[in-house]
């Protein structure tokens, strides 16, 4: 039997395909996060949206997606489309080039497809029971393109424009959160307000489930953005809980002195909002502002829903609150308190002298929300020129699961 | 403090004891998998089918399971009962010699029972709603013995008769999804059709966690099938989320032209028939042909499930088209397609002149679906002469969770 | 790039980190399983209860938990709350000293978090629809203070009391499993019986869910608790699923003897009694033992769970049947069948001539099972004379979710 280890360490590339697996799991629960959170007559309809993008972003990525994101730039704005076009240029022997962890390209490839798997994903939350499944195949499509793949290139690839800048982005708070989070907010002015009101999530387990699963999973996501197992992969491996928990219990207590209850729901919403927060600047920061950060996301993405629906924008499943903000203040906050003490890769924010840090940290997100608004908007206008993105008020009434897809989530 | 790690490679140790879990955890999988599927009066008593597995099938690996699958060959026909026998010669120290990755002879052990617990459990979804908890326990236990434990040692156990005569079953396409895929068949053929017409899947979110988890754990059962961590292990991951992906989107496109219509439930037994065609060829062909077998995975199983129906037979959560069909072709596309130049170890399929390979391939695939389904018949009727395989028709009627476990799966 | 990597070992913290994922996870797999358990009206308040531990354990753990556990010891009973508070002298590059495996100082405080996390959760299930989240909240604090603390510091600290004395807990069948299930006992004495009696676990797919989430991560609890990857790793995971399996097949058995019936949720049960019982044995006997220590235990915690109920004693979920009498005697068990020749860093039992270790493990079981009853009970005396811990009749008749949480757990 052939050895066919030669350049690869054992020890990181394992540790990278279990990431890779945890961070494919997201996607499966943020379903279930956001099926639990429509009414019976909705739940598959948006299920099947992550579960679409599970597949289709494959295809996506296989055929160009990932050559976007990691080909041999142009102008630093995206990756050679044809480069790594059907996995050209990809054999088994071939190693991940950007760092010297010895894992394979086609961990790098893996790793990096879940990523762009879950992120349109998340968007799905704010237009819940009132769009198209063709309209979404669309969306979903053209976002990547344009919003997800450039910003991927421009931040995590060495060559893009940001990354040689100085931007830093640990897990993807800009790439991932604060891009979908504003996708979301264009979204939800676009497609306008659900017609039936006053539904209540149908299944608050469910939403514990996925709210587990994408914790869980989260680890994968943070620790295993290090791409190799060394001291910030522990770090931002406990970053991540900690940001999760601290969040997850300054919810529940601003929860508390603004309604007067505690839920359930909202501890879980906290907890998710931790995750979005910490994620720019996991392996960055100290433990300690870790814990900071989880109580920052807490009140501002509580806070930030709460002015969403005040102003009457149906975010439905809250993205823009939880993840747009919790994106933006993390890659903020990063600029911040990021520590060179605590990780000499990365960079000294604000309170230890990094202004020129903190000011490019400020400009991409920046960037990033404006495009990702403006994108998305035009983008879900052009769609609806061919197809409808919005479904039928008489859909919305019966239920999209019924009409759409001619399936009901329960028997009875 | 006394070390102990003399001989054992750490890295590709841990590698495969969390494949280990994972493969665990597709167990759970299924029977959520199939217990959504099922009408609410029959979920525990599919589910408990599965769990059993977990329990019985791990006290006849212990017994002699592992002895008959791995200990010294009988004529390369099946392992010496006794040499393993109650893990005998099973010490911390032991190293599995079939391989020089370092990794203790207990954690071979561990990974294939987790193998041994999910292939019979996965034909419980042909029979649904139809047999006796007390039948089934037998059936586990001798179909594992005359056909699943023979099987992994003609096959998988170096002096297997199969495997030296060249054959090659990456993960289990002949071993797991073939055999289990024909037992199906003839558990249908011989239990006959359920009486009570009618019953739609109870729980599609349910549906969705078993595929979640399932597809998770693959990641497992066929990366951790290199034994090793290398570039096949990565390799072979990749082809699986490929595989499953591609057969998902074009299980989708297939059942819009014919049905007119795009289902949820389409998508995830599509996927999960992309990961049973994928799996005898995971590590042995390159990525490109992992995304072509997902394309032909959704194309054939979709089919074979459309024509079980039209044949009027009862395959009730379509086991054969989906697991005997998937493990079927994709054995047989391995000796089309199978590459040396992506992995040295493997073999050259029809493409690359390997007439010899495919035409094993070939024969191995019509011996074990022949003796899938003959034996499975046989012992079925044989069984039937001792205990009532099939419940009564009332028992139907009203439920098998009530009438069977004395349970129900919901309060109300 | 800097290299960060200097004196850690990526393959042992690859698989610490895993671990330390698997052992999370099963928190929120222990709030399914109670969330199935309990009737419709109560599912989210014990579910809160798993997850709220999660955030606030956590914060604990911050302040001075793992100080309090693992800091410089005071006499051996309980470690300096000071020095590590607030996460002091914690740095990326500190690496935990206790054993020679090269993983970060992060890594062990992170794992030993979840164990934290989860052994005040488990005691939930005892008085399950009757406490008030505030009381909840306070029993959470001062039962890890008080309790919990001091007997990790005291059997897992190095410089532990009992550690130093020769007791052995591989992975917390007295630090977790005993000590929560006699809290458990004094909870249920404590608080009584519930006054609205004929509740049916109303949904056992959870149930299930929750036990295949914890029993998956039992394999990060148990295997990591070895703190590398050894042989003894690789044992004590199989040792895990053995003693589940064995005590799953057991349970069925006993209550088909007992009862006339076999139940799913019967197997479900004996599986968690089988995984608490060899959880402080793990990594200390052999594989035989192993099966037999899983045959014990589902014997005993059976005739434990039906002997409680004939007392009239209302523990809810079986918390002191399943893991009181399963640490108890697991702790036991290796008293008398560990095996220096299996793991030379354990201990012989009685059966190989250990007398004085048989005594040890006697004199810490009975201490940490006394310290655990009296002090619950007298805290929760002390809790009730602030704030009230048990909830109204009324609030119980109506269900506890609307009442104390303003939320139902289906939208119906």
């Amino acid at each position: 039997m052939e050895t066919l280890t030669t350049t690869i360490d054992i020890g990181n590339t394992a540790f990278m395909l279990v990431c890779t697996s945890l961070v494919m799991l997201m996607t499966p629960g943020l379903a279930f996060f956001y099926g639990g959170l429509v009414s019976r007559q909705n739940v598959l309809t948006i299920m099947i949206q992550s579960f679409a993008s599970m597949g289709w972003t494959t295809v996506i990525w296989f055929m160009f997606g990932y050559s976007m994101c990691f080909g041999p730039t142009w102008y630093g704005i995206i990756g050679d489309p044809t480069y790594y076009a059907f996995f050209n240029h990809v054999t088994p022997q071939a190693i991940f080039a950007a760092n010297d962890a010895g894992i394979p390209l086609i961990v790098h490839i893996a790793y990096q497809m879940m990523f762009a798997i879950i992120t349109p994903a998340l968007i799905t939350g704010a237009f819940a029971n009132r769009v198209t499944f063709k309209a979404y195949m669309l969306f979903l499509t053209f976002w990547l393109i344009f919003v997800y793949f450039p910003f991927v290139h421009m931040i995590w690839s060495p060559n893009g424009l940001f990354a040689k800048w100085g931007v830093l982005d640990f897990a993807g708070g800009i790439v991932v959160h604060n891009t979908c989070g504003f996708a979301a907010l264009a979204s939800v002015m676009f497609v306008g307000a659900r017609k039936k009101t006053g539904d209540r999530p149908h299944n608050v387990p469910l939403i514990a489930l996925g709210t587990g699963l994408l914790w869980f999973g989260w680890y994968g996501f943070n620790a295993g953005s290090e791409l190799r197992v060394d001291m910030i992969t522990a770090s931002s491996f406990l970053a991540t809980d900690l940001s999760a928990s601290f969040a997850a219990i300054t919810w529940l207590i601003v929860e508390r002195i603004h309604k007067k209850r505690t839920s359930f729901i909202g501890l879980l919403t906290g907890a998710v909002a931790g995750l979005a927060t910490i994620t720019p600047a996991a392996g960055y920061v100290s433990l300690t502002t870790a814990c900071f950060i989880g109580v920052v996301a807490g009140c501002v993405c509580y806070a930030t829903v709460v002015l969403v629906h005040k102003l009457g924008l149906d975010d439905a499943l809250d993205v823009f609150g939880v993840h747009g903000m919790g994106g933006l203040i993390g890659s903020l906050l990063l600029g911040i308190f990021g520590s060179l003490a605590w990780n000499p890769n990365g960079a000294n924010g604000l309170i230890f002298g990094g202004y020129e840090f903190f000011y490019k940290q400020v400009v991409v997100v920046v960037c990033s929300s404006i495009w990702a608004f403006v994108f998305t908007y035009l983008m879900l206008w052009v769609i609806n020129r061919f197809i409808t993105v919005r479904v039928t008020e008489a859909s919305e009434h019966s239920g999209l699961d019924a009409d759409q897809l001619g399936e009901n989530a329960y028997e009875r």
